[in-house]
């Protein structure tokens, strides 16, 4: 088989439509043709390939294109060159291959069920996403452009694992004044988001900087509760009333994650008893506070709650993000560490920034700095608020017998439903392409709390012409009063 | 003590500094300085606060202003307010804190040593990072704002943990033509840069999609077997000849990592018998090869030598990004994987991207389909290339008798020393303030290869302007003839 191909090069040009055309020149065409030949099993394994001169002249290149691509073709493993053997088709390995793939060109598509989110559901109010149409495209583009043609080239080396300085001096300042912050640049560390800083701080494949067991609200995000599942962090539920978290019931937890601004996401703030009472707790108990600042900025009804961090620096670990107030797209959020902590973050992060995109620190920076920031904040809030006075408006018209809570902050409310009809009404949204959660799917499966019935509604996330027939839509699959 | 308050409201705005100045009107003002003055213990615990109309009074503001003040601190903590006993400095929080705070404004600088990558060796030699002044930043932000200009709302939603389409498409189409890898987009995963690939792949705190043992080159980047190791994963050095990895040394591991276009350090290509053999291996035991393509466009002899992937796309998950072709500043790569480890790596990713910017993510997409990646690189081929010649003459015109290897290709070469002469020549060129690192440092601890003695210099570090007086400098410290 391998000693026809000598004098019939023409074979390859012609029964193997061996076409020189494409990019790149002849070389880059020949060699592309060759591989496909191969690829595909129109020559077999061991096949000897015609000489250089040969070649050459039944293709009409130089002989040392045919000579270069040979040559190619064997650093690459497809051909093999040995001395008085000429050139063959390698041995073993485009057989099974090719065989098993038949004509593999191009490969099986792999199929994934579209995620919810891609697919979309006809109404999206799901809770935790902003409205992404409100993105300032043309400010950030802006910041960005500007943040990187002012960086000095050590910025777009290795990262620093703490985060870009201009990033962590913005953010000293931002959240000092808009959610009475208190710390210094060297005390901020950047990460790509909160599961991240839960990553970081309870270990992941390695010593945590943190233990269990944690304490957590006893409603939260099923998703924090996974992670934190996985990094073998026992989670102890604290329960919520209307003053939110039960901190009394704190024993001998090292931690407790809370969420003071707006409870999640049942939605009132911590009382300032209990603030202060946390605080007494981790002080007595050498334990540390995580406030998940997810929503801080999104009060409607007075100034922000200041953040829990402010009354003791050294006992709150204080988590924020982009991910409400700008995109979850950017993936930047921030870790405000009591100063012993600063060092073992660090050291979990690596020696590397191996994360947080360098550029995009810069573009959050500038627009912190400039004022962007600020601007877009406000512009959302009252957007949102807007959209919360809708709701409400809508339930009083449509559902008066449905008690709305958590409505002082947040991209989301609160729906009390009567007792038992929760699960139904959630069916009932999503045969109406409502995407909603009930408050179940936020429980902890530990607590000792007794349920209630509710649906957390999502305001944030359809966009603007959107938003009316959500509402609509929502009102129709409430149960009736 | 307390008492004393009601009547001196004067004292809080002369003998307090009580000052209302900054932004955000007199409101924001007197909160600010209120809770300064708790915060600095001027206003102890447990102090009663002047009733509203003599604050308002002695401060020339509104009553209102005053008692919003008052409540948004009673909400912060900072204060209490109770039926008949008027509004107090909280108890308990501001006492044990600013007693041990003393004055805390500002808080104590948290000193970190700055990283030897910010301090900045005099001429950095090291390999494994571009030249950081040859970011092409104009063009990076004309494709990041067309990109995120183009871009469909939901792309600043939740990002899918592929990664996006558009980016996957694009590196689909470049990835053929330029490394001969075989894929569709549906096998891309984009991850963080390759350290965030393994993680993935083996697994932190999950089980992983792969388990060991997992064979390793035995001359290699102690930071990938020190994340290994943190995941729980033994590696086994597979010794390297001139013809790259031994790969006949490989048995019952279930894993390969391999550099096969440029093997690092020691920089020659895996043998095309070894590259089919490792297939071969891997089909027969069921294994899988991980292909670290870290440098693969920057081949100076001939064009690229094609991924391994090509051989058989189920075999092989290659790994790249854009750390060494643009910036590790970027934080973004990719795998490209069998179609079995699609599902598995996704479901390691998470439901929602949590890393990988999506901005940046399409503008990549955007740069590389508007040709701009291909002239950055073409661009930087042509840079590193004279710089590996200029290191090639320089040698050769002072230390004819240091053999310089692995030049075909990649951003740094291997200088072959005379035995027992590594250490002190790295040590001498820390004295002169070049920062390099001799081939000890990247050997595996439990292989029985002959060590030999050599210099890993990397030459795309060093601005353009500061390479000449780099080597300079490292041929000063080279061992005599």
């Amino acid at each position: 088989m391998a000693e026809s191909w000598v004098n019939s090069a023409e074979r390859i040009g012609v029964d193997l439509h061996l076409e020189l055309s494409g990019p790149g020149g002849r070389r880059a065409a020949l060699i592309r043709a060759l591989r496909e030949a191969v690829r595909s099993g129109r020559l077999a394994p061991g096949t000897r390939l015609p000489p250089y001169r040969s070649l050459a002249a039944d293709l009409g290149v130089a002989r040392n294109t045919v000579a270069d691509a040979y040559a190619e073709l064997v650093a690459e493993g497809w051909l093999t060159a040995r001395q008085g053997s000429g050139t063959r088709v390698a041995m073993g390995v485009p057989s099974t291959p090719f065989g098993q793939w038949g004509r593999p060109e191009p490969l099986r598509h792999v199929e994934r069920l579209p995620r919810a989110a891609a697919r979309g559901p006809r109404h999206d109010l799901r809770q935790g996403t902003p409205d992404a149409s409100a993105f300032p495209r043309a400010a950030w583009s802006a910041a960005y452009r500007r943040a990187l043609q002012a960086a000095p080239a050590e910025a777009l080396g290795p990262g620093d694992p703490a985060g870009r300085r201009e990033l962590r001096e913005a953010l000293t300042e931002y959240l000092a004044r808009a959610r009475g912050v208190r710390t210094e640049p060297g005390r901020i560390v950047i990460c790509s988001g909160f599961a991240h800083a839960l990553r970081l701080l309870f270990g992941q494949g390695r010593e945590g900087v943190l233990r269990g067991p944690l304490a957590v609200e006893a409603y939260g995000l099923d998703f924090h509760r996974g992670l934190l599942a996985a990094a073998g962090v026992r989670t102890v539920p604290l329960p919520l009333d209307e003053h939110g978290a039960q901190v009394s019931g704190l024993r001998r937890e090292r931690a407790v994650l809370l969420t003071p601004a707006h409870q999640f996401p049942t939605g009132g703030p911590l009382h300032p008893e209990r603030r202060a009472a946390v605080i007494d707790w981790a002080r007595a108990r050498g334990a540390v506070v995580l406030e998940d600042d997810y929503d801080g900025e999104f009060r409607y009804d007075r100034r922000p709650v200041g953040a829990l961090q402010g009354l003791d620096p050294e006992r709150v670990i204080h988590i924020g993000s982009v991910s409400k107030s700008l995109s979850p797209a950017l993936r930047l959020g921030w870790m405000v560490l009591p100063e012993r902590y600063v060092g073992p973050v660090l050291a979990a992060k690596g020696e590397r920034e191996a994360w947080a995109s360098v550029p995009d620190q810069l573009a959050l920076a500038d627009f912190v700095v400039s004022g962007s920031y600020d601007r877009h904040v406000r512009r959302m809030r009252q957007r949102y608020r807007r959209r919360r006075d809708r709701l409400v408006a809508a339930l009083a018209a449509h559902a008066p017998h449905v008690e709305v809570t958590g409505i002082a902050a947040g991209l989301h409310a609160v729906l009390r439903l009567p007792p038992g009809t929760e699960r139904s009404a959630v069916k009932a949204a999503a045969w109406q392409g409502v995407a909603l959660d009930g408050l179940a799917s936020f429980r902890h499966p530990e607590t000792a709390m007794p349920a209630s019935d509710g649906l957390v509604v999502g305001y944030a996330t359809p966009p603007e012409h959107a938003y009316g027939a959500a509402l609509e839509a929502l009102c129709g699959v409430l149960p009736p009063g």
